[in-house]
């Protein structure tokens, strides 16, 4: 049985553990803060790749970033991790095979080989956190692009007009309206223009500080106000989610982070499957919790 | 070397020719009107097929609608297509090889193998018509989904509002807005919305009269209004090209169809470049002029 050390690098915490080619820990996951510069990850890597290296086949890594062809380092910048991190060649860390994917790319694997797409040789699986990520299997590989970069669907315009300025600095970006931060974004400004909002539960909180939670916790009293919001956001879900299949045909559509659990998955395929022109899709909640991405770049590194 | 009587049906003709596995017609291109039935369809092309049957290796078909994955029948409704259409199995039409692509996917190869896109692994054809057509090349290979329909990208919503319903029924699609029929839209709802409509050539035309030739030609004669009007649907088609190129990371993407010509490339391509989250990508005119699906389709049958 083949063994992988599996490293996710994060903005805040790296996380490893030894995984082998079925995908299960041979070690607990351990975390340790992510370092300021690009060195010192790049030693830090190092170190851990050769405490590990007689037992291990490969050193596996998910990362944040367009990763290369040849799967060895990041090609693009990446806002949370340090200046540097992107001329790192991370082959160098070890002596045995180093195998770098894109986080996204890595948690789709996963979902793909041992989750809720299990089986579908086409799937996608669509992260929703303070972003939006994706990962496309298609043919039963990923589809990575020319450069490594493909799949930037949370980039994906919803509005044509130049309508709300993404945090990327560019307009209108999928992300920016159906992540948890367009959730907070849509709280925010529906505060403003509803007036559901003056016999909300939230009425005497300051609009700035209304957050994604707030929602939450308000569809959840069936708060009027705080419902006609989620409804909007699930809309703008809706339309992205509807692109993703019109464009690549999947069988289904996996959503995976702390958003998921909020949806009604079943009523969402029913509309989308009611719009889209090509072929009924499956949507389906992630089934791998944590360490999606280690799991998956321990799998692919392991192929 | 090996040939195919490729034969490109569409709503009004059937175009048919023998080609070569280089793509090099062996005999001219002709044309027939297409019957009204669905059986009269399948008894043309069985005719022709039994016809050039000594001088061939396949028979190759380019078609409207999303065809299965084995190729051999279309499994989307086809409105230009009479009913039943998509009930006929193509592969009883003759003894020899019978492989089906749709249109735009198998224009997409033609350009890949022998067009604008030559060399690029990673490639997108957009034909901009009545609709917007497409077809993708990822890693040398076409992108066909699980039931063959995949790349509807026409289909691509770019507002998230319900603003302007499709001719198809649903809203915001990228080809209402982005497509010959999108530029007449345009241009009829802007003679309504801007002031420069009444000091512009097309003046004492009718509203519902106005045309696409018409923008394109008052754009030649330097017509303001008719220049915001182009400007406008340029806009629009760039949105989804940016959200294409971002979601795909090809090396090129090859517009084709009467539209093309107008376009400034080079400005398109220094915008999308601009915008992009991914690497930067070439974009070109069409080289392969008339017949590209037949094309397409004949070197997809001899591969």
């Amino acid at each position: 049985m083949k063994k992988a050390l599996s490293i996710d690098i994060g903005g805040t915490k790296i996380c490893y553990a030894i995984i082998d080619e079925n995908g299960e820990y041979l070690t607990a996951p351990q975390k340790v803060s992510t370092p300021k510069s690009a060195e010192e990850i790049f030693s830090l890597l190092s170190s851990l790749a050769s405490e590990y290296d007689e037992q291990i086949d490969a050193v596996a890594m998910a990362t944040a970033g367009a990763v290369n062809r040849d799967n060895t380092r990041v090609v693009s910048s990446t806002p949370n991790l340090p200046s540097g991190y992107n001329a790192l060649d991370f082959s160098k860390i070890s002596s045995k095979k180093v195998f770098v994917e894109n986080d996204a790319n890595a948690a789709a694997w996963a979902e793909y080989k041992l989750g809720a797409a299990k089986g579908c040789d086409y799937s996608i699986v669509v992260t929703l956190g303070t972003g939006i990520g994706s990962g496309v299997i298609n043919n039963g590989a990923l589809i990575r692009g020319k450069s490594g970069a493909a799949v930037e669907c949370g980039s994906m315009k919803i509005f044509a007009d130049k309508r709300q300025k993404c945090t990327c600095g560019r307009y209108d970006c999928w992300e920016a309206y159906a992540s948890g931060t367009g959730l907070r974004r849509c709280v925010q400004s529906m505060a403003l223009s509803e007036p559901e909002f003056s016999t909300s539960m939230f009425k005497d909180k300051n609009i700035e500080d209304l957050t994604t939670y707030d929602v939450i916790d308000g569809v959840r009293a069936d708060d009027a106000f705080c419902k006609k919001v989620f409804a909007q956001w699930l809309e703008y879900l809706y339309v992205g989610v509807v692109n993703l299949v019109d464009i690549f045909d999947p069988q289904c559509i996996v959503l995976s982070g702390g958003m998921g659990e909020f949806i009604d998955v079943e009523q969402l395929e029913n509309r989308v499957n009611a719009e889209i022109v090509v072929q009924p899709v499956k949507i389906r909640l992630a089934k791998m919790k944590n360490n999606a991405g280690m799991i998956g770049a321990a799998l692919l590194a392991l192929k």
